[in-house]
């Protein structure tokens, strides 16, 4: 087994065998494609209920739409991928559920709100690199309305958002992983833990995953032995403008400055000034589509050699939340190299 | 890469270096003490609240109180544990988030319905197989009075349960999966599809299940090329009297008899005449702690040599019943052999 060994550090893995990604397919809502991105995703679906009838159904519909862009952009079949990880921000996944039963295919089902992306491609290309498959898929969506149903108020009782709420993507990224030469690969991955600084507003997230995020790409340097000029760019999956300020001063204090090649998917998918937006984007899609209308390009037209895209989650749930718990954080890093 | 393919037909793995558990812990609640596995269930607290304040909390406490056991047990610090796969039942996995926080381990967050504690083992055999772990935690946990909270109504309301109902099993089973020798290893896994036969009776979820279990155990004998004599027990997780019934049928139509091997963790950790739990007991606990109280110990002592273990899941939420869906059904198979 020795042979195999590809542990760096506490957290991290450099592959031996480095998984490709292969294909990407996105697709995302009006709002999404009216944002300073919009031009590059691939596909956008105006209809905010995905042709269904409840917002729940609407969210696994766009998983369904996605998968079948994905498939078919690949020139694969469902029958060979040979399993999927997948995840999605609803209480027990029926997003993910629902979505991708009809193309019957093995499933692992994830939560890790909305760092999910990351987590899917984490042990989506460990399982590659393994030998395990030759080609799977990875996938994260959220949809706003059911978001805010599931987390906060359903859209229709018109609450008001605080400057500090972030706003949830509609949105499905999906990535073909696999062992065929492609233009990016998964060079390695680091895995985060539960950060918890004990802060209990729902509302503002940022706050909440930022120590997580810091967390990570600490853990990440030290298990690489590297710093932040090892990477192009460091991008987190949804901290927005308050989660990005509290990251880069947690770092600093841990003495690494990566404000220069710092981003973030929430800052980049919405226009703040004119979209209304608050601190930025959010949930599971966010980073998601990010990842695939953007961030991939970077590194396929070689503008980038290496990123760490680190999608971040906050732990809440509306039982939780109701019931006074604080909201930890968890972040899953992903080292994307240009081939 | 090749040298290290393990695939066997479409859904199956047989591990090159197969992983072994090499300690297991599990705590249950008064009313599985009482059953007829109670007196091998190593500890039973008998406090439902497990020292806390409200129902996720006590989930979360168990949780806790497990990992702790089971680390103690095995004489190791959760540093030397490289990452945690678990899960529970409870919206946005709450019940692990703040159970296992404490221990600082990197964590991959699952969601597979009463599946769990197979989707858990079975990422964490392959990546100890793969060499990216010397051991690892896989855990799964299920409280009732949280269960009857997040998916019916609270205990409070006092609402009837029909005969076909099941009993949310209060119980955390946890193992530690590794590379250092140990009386039983994991030969394989088969990974199951989200199956749905379009069963909408969130109180009968045995009928919901037995269809992704039948898929899975056909797959099994498929993808091996062997049939029910190739194990001394296939046992399924929660599926309870009715669902038994179901699956027993289907395998019968598709050429296999696994009556005389076939056992239900649901149908073994109550007993039914007694303990008025109707169709049998449910829940990620129920398989998570009958592994570990009575599987394994078979196992070691060499009662029997090979196991077909089968954790089932329905994949439903509230929301998704009262909006009508269908309660499709998961199921994860683990391959236990005595060393």
């Amino acid at each position: 087994m020795e042979e195999n060994r590809q542990m760096a550090g506490k957290q991290s893995l450099l592959f031996k065998n480095p998984p490709y990604i292969q294909t990407s397919a996105c697709i995302a809502g009006k709002k999404e494609g009216e944002g300073p991105l919009g031009h590059l995703i691939e596909e956008i679906n105006e209809d905010p209920m995905f042709g269904m009838n409840t917002w729940e159904e609407a969210e696994s519909s766009l998983q369904t739409l996605t998968v079948n862009k994905l498939l078919k952009k690949a020139n694969l079949t469902a029958d060979e991928i040979r399993y999927i990880f997948a995840g999605d921000l609803l209480g027990q996944l029926i997003g993910t559920t629902f979505g991708i039963k009809e193309f019957d295919i093995p499933l692992f089902g994830l939560y890790g709100a909305c760092s999910t992306m990351g987590e899917s491609m984490a042990l989506a290309s460990m399982c590659v690199n393994a030998g395990y498959a030759d080609r799977v898929i990875a996938l994260a969506s959220s949809h706003f309305a059911g978001a805010e149903k599931q987390f906060r108020f359903p859209l229709e009782y018109g609450n008001q958002r605080p400057l500090s709420a972030s706003w949830t993507v509609t949105g499905c990224g999906s990535v073909i992983i696999g062992k065929e030469k492609s233009l990016v690969k998964i060079a390695g991955i680091t895995t985060g833990k539960v950060v918890d600084y004990g802060v209990k507003d729902s509302m503002n997230m940022g706050a909440c995953m930022a120590p997580a995020a810091a967390d990570l790409i600490y853990a990440n340097f030290m298990d690489l032995n590297v710093d932040e000029k090892y990477y192009d760019m460091i991008i987190t999956g949804d901290l927005g403008n308050i989660g990005q300020t509290i990251l880069l001063e947690l770092l600093k204090d841990k003495g690494f400055d990566i404000s220069k090649n710092h981003m973030d998917c929430g800052l980049m998918i919405y226009d703040e000034s004119t979209q209304d937006t608050h601190a930025g984007g959010s949930g599971c899609g966010c980073s998601a589509v990010v990842l695939c209308c953007y961030i991939l390009k970077q590194l396929e037209k070689k503008r980038w050699n290496r990123v760490l895209f680190i999608p971040t989650g906050a732990m809440l749930s509306p039982v939780s939340f109701n019931e006074g718990k604080s909201v930890p954080g968890v972040a899953h890093g992903i080292i994307l190299e240009s081939v």
